[in-house]
């Protein structure tokens, strides 16, 4: 079929779906922890200021894992997961004036509604109206969900719900992106690869020629590493208990390799000797308590930035002697790397496009909607970084 | 004695003093915690990147009084106390270029060597060759006094020692000031007012109209709310165990108080609710480990930022969830309010100068140099804020 052919089709079946339910393959999360199963499930048309959108890709970020598994968060279900992805706008609500159909969007997990304190200020990005809440499946509006089977419905995940090939999202949790922007791998900055990359961006803020670490080599670790090599940072020093992990670390500019194991004293210290009294910056990215404490006392008194990006265990504590703050180092955390979801990521797509920002060596595998639970299995085994979901294969 | 006359015979003094030992009136600390004895001293001429200073005026300050003290620090006695004052250069060591006779200086506590990574980098105060060394009695250049009695040798202490009318300093400790600038105010930013402020407008960075929680209302925490009054925050909250600081905290800018004591629930939530989520800056100035978390749980998520400015004691451990950093709020710790005493001091005293920064409020007592005993007893009591001891008196 040719290109105009193409789009003259899809234009006359957005006309037709408008205003109506559409009917489409889901992958649901019948139980915790049980295989998704792809089902036909009925997607109610947007409501006020929500917007109705086709997903083309979508990838699994380990928090679908973690809701999933629900141990021990509230367990909400039947529910369709997802949230790294990208998709094209089909209709819009009530209200909704900056989208239309045919708009090249990433749904993101947390949003930005313009109007609250926080998206007012400059340095926040924790929407008082869209900040994430993993415990509701609902939408905001009427809290009802917009995903049913056979009239019974199923719940919603994080705002987004993106393991449909049709899903419904507030205006505010949706970046407009270049149309030109491959969606196959522009999908992943919807997630963790923005939370790793702005974490170092635009909290860490390594200058040229600095040394930064890396707690944690994971998708969003590497992407940490990734904005050190973008600030030019000289030294990128990854700390991770799999030494397996530092071959494909290379890739991300990582330049030396600690494995906390192969130390008998803290690797705070370890990191200390290597760099003459510490880094200038550190990011963490595992969510282990050690390491948050590690990473913080790793970096050089007088004007060491150490930043937290892994989420710990809830009753988790840091601790440490307050001396080590007077000493004039400080200590920040990040939430989805300070980015304001619609403000600020259509210029990351940007950083991708004039090649600034690598995302090719994030995606590891790729498998067909169909095969969805492969991407389950393949990061509950720790393999790869990112596999890339094609819907409607 | 006319003015030119004067200046004539004093310059007449320093040639004759150049190059001899000076014998003058020191206060002299013979045993922790009992009262300092004025005694005859001698005073040896400066060595290598050493200045001697006619001490003109002096303060006295919480860490004089720590360390005299010496409850649990290594005691080093006899010991010439004093670090807060405003004097003149008498005569210069070999390889001071940048002093000369006459110029009028603010000793520190702490130095700058313009040399080491910290004095270069934009962010640090904390000089490896100068920063502030509490056990050590002699100085850095052939590790002995240059105060002695018949003899024996006194102790220096932080590298100032300013309970003399002539004291020895590195010329890295040395802000050399606008000789306008009157030393009996100005005086007082050699340590504590200089510490408060620079936390505040230097570090906490407080915006126009914005909340700050200020926690212990003694002459540092003073000092932080003179900054935000100077930043135009337009909520000062003072926070402290005794009331009756309120009523004087009101000339620093305070416009509310809270007093821990006077609820059940933490200072921290009492605030929160007071400030609908949290103040934007907190400054804690108490050293009480309480009293820093508190200070820390105060700022509001997404874009608060809380100073720790406060010395704890050697053991304190701070805790906090590091959900409470995740949700993107920053913890700093500052050291002499992250001034460098020879490049930013001069400007502090200019805005002392151009009426910017008021100083007389802080100036609660006036005594005698043959009288500094009282000055201890007033601070022990709690009494004023600081007092100013004349030398020569």
């Amino acid at each position: 079929m040719s290109q105009e052919k193409k789009h003259r089709t899809e234009l006359s079946t957005r006309i037709r779906t408008i205003g109506q339910v559409i009917r489409c393959k889901a992958a649901v999360a019948w139980e915790a922890g049980k295989p998704l199963v792809i089902e036909e499930v009925e997607v109610a048309p947007p409501q006020k200021m929500e917007v109705r959108i086709k997903i083309l890709v979508t990838s699994l970020c380990h928090t679908d894992i973690y809701f999933w598994e629900a141990k021990g968060q509230n367990p909400v279900f039947p529910r369709i997961f997802g949230h790294e992805a990208g998709g094209i706008v089909e209709s819009v609500g009530e209200g909704v004036t900056d989208l239309q159909p045919g708009d090249h969007v990433l749904p993101v997990f947390t949003g930005e509604c313009k109007e609250c304190a926080h998206c007012k200020s400059e340095e926040s990005n924790m929407c008082d109206l869209l900040r994430i809440n993993t415990d509701r499946g609902v939408m905001i509006h009427d809290e009802r969900s917009r995903f049913s089977i056979n009239g019974k419905p199923i719940f919603h995940f994080v705002g987004t719900s993106t393991f449909s090939e049709y899903t419904v999202v507030h205006v505010g949790c949706l970046a407009k992106i270049n149309p030109e922007a491959p969606l196959d791998k522009v999908c992943l900055l919807s997630c963790g690869i923005s939370t790793g990359l702005g974490a170092t961006l635009n909290v860490a803020k390594p200058k040229k020629g600095s040394s930064v670490a890396v707690f944690g080599l994971g998708a969003v670790g590497l992407a940490a590493a990734e904005g050190a090599r973008i600030a030019g940072a000289s030294r990128i020093i990854g700390v991770d208990l799999n030494a397996d992990r530092f071959e494909l670390a290379k890739k991300f500019g990582v330049t030396e390799f600690v494995n906390p194991k192969d130390y008998k004293k803290p690797v705070q210290e370890v990191i200390a000797d290597m760099t003459n009294g510490g880094v200038d910056r550190s990011v963490e990215c595992t969510g282990h308590i050690d390491a948050m404490i590690s990473a913080f006392e790793c970096v050089h008194d007088g004007w060491g930035v150490a930043v937290l990006v892994g989420v710990p265990h809830k009753d988790a504590v840091f601790k440490t002697s307050p001396l080590n703050l007077l000493n004039e180092r400080t200590l920040k955390g990040t939430f989805f790397g300070n980015y304001k979801p619609r403000s600020d990521i259509p210029s990351v797509v940007e950083k991708y496009m004039n090649k600034e920002l690598e995302l090719e060596k994030f995606i590891t595998h790729e498998v067909p909607f169909s095969e969805i639970n492969k991407a389950f299995d393949l990061m509950l085994k720790g393999e790869g970084l990112r596999c890339i979901i094609r819907m409607g294969e």
